[in-house]
């Protein structure tokens, strides 16, 4: 936790925060924070600041907070990513969250395994724990916007041509015809396949609309390594 | 699994393989896998190839093996890591595994905590585990070389230098004075701090042998993204 995620309710008045739980317990166990200490403080979709720890005890910790500084920039980007194993969703979900994406799309696939999409992970709840865990890795604020498509075809043929506008749109295909590019400028919409990858006629519905099919070599990775890889590259 | 990697020990004839346990487990159960399929196989630290599968049953998988394929190139890369918490370090190996990576170095550093340099994790047995995974992930069949340095100082005053060569090193921190570069040709000698990151104490030792310390932006990325995102953006 580099930042410490305050939420409107925390405030007891207008600069007074009253912690308890599993933040109250981090200040404590793990950063060991003492009364006078500044511990780095951000409100959920706002500005970034400082908190002074005025005490802390066995409840809650209070902090007296000032809010002064932007979230960093957004990345210019829309993800598309076949819906994960569930057990590989939590850790998608944070690392993107911490990597500066707004804006994902978990869809549909024909190698997405029908189980997948009664996961309680894709609970409102459990997807913003995730992502919460991301925010106060990254010392961001804003939360990802975070969409689920149960249905491809209406999906990329009603919905996803509107998104991509005037962006770059690249599918992430191991049997891609040219390689991922690098540090592009603008915006960009970026599909990420499941597990086995799209199906051939998933990619030719994707470039269909624009979509140009792009490997990373001859490695194929998980998607959580695949996805750092490419923004990592791509930003 | 991408590929079966096969080891010395499987081969009952020349070009007969007989695997019982997690891989038969994963041919039945998995890949759903018939006789007369063909899957993809590579032997440990040698080739790639296909496998015929001759038979399976309850007990074992019969492949007939045809081994011709170059595995993929090496990242020019020697990796040092701050040696991360254990739970972390399963992941980072399969990671940096699946990535590439054939040269990694697990060092102390201030941030460290001791207990780790404890953990059955650390293990020989349990470090192939982990990087078996990101072989089969990435259809490579070359085994990282892994070492451990349990002191600071000595590793980087009288052992990294002579690493080094002729390299670019680079050593990822927080408050690095440039941006990470792109797209490097030739050898690299990366490092990376631990969760708090490097102490200046530790980067002026790391800069007066050469090293730049280099930021990734504004975003403080757990481990395991951020050498997947830097090395997305090195090679």
């Amino acid at each position: 936790m580099n930042l410490v995620l305050l939420f409107p309710d925390d405030f007891i008045s207008e600069r007074l925060v009253r912690l308890s739980g599993r933040r109250r317990d981090h200040l404590s166990a793990v950063l060991r924070a003492e009364a006078g200490e500044e511990i780095i403080v951000g409100l959920a979709d706002g500005k970034i600041g400082r908190g002074r720890l005025l005490r802390i005890d066995d409840d809650c910790a209070e902090l007296d907070v000032a809010l002064d500084t932007d979230p960093p920039p957004p990345l210019p980007l829309a993800l598309i990513v076949a819906l994960p194993r569930p057990k590989v969703l939590n850790r998608v979900l944070a690392a993107v969250t911490s990597l500066g994406v707004k804006r994902i799309f978990f869809i549909n696939a024909w190698r997405v395994e029908k189980s997948y999409w009664k996961s309680p992970r894709l609970s409102p709840e459990n997807m913003r724990t995730q992502m919460i865990s991301g925010l106060e890795q990254a010392k961001d604020t804003v939360f990802p916007q975070v969409e689920l498509r149960r249905l491809f075809r209406p999906f990329v043929e009603q919905e996803l041509p509107s998104l991509i506008g005037g962006a770059t749109a690249l599918a992430a295909h191991p049997k891609g015809s040219v390689e991922c590019p690098r540090a592009l400028g603008g915006e960009v919409v970026l599909s990420i396949g499941p597990e086995g990858g799209f199906i051939d006629r998933e990619i030719v519905s994707l470039e269909a609309i624009g979509f140009r099919s792009v490997h990373l070599g001859p490695r194929i990775l998980r998607v959580e390594t695949a996805i750092a890889s490419i923004l990592g590259r791509l930003f």
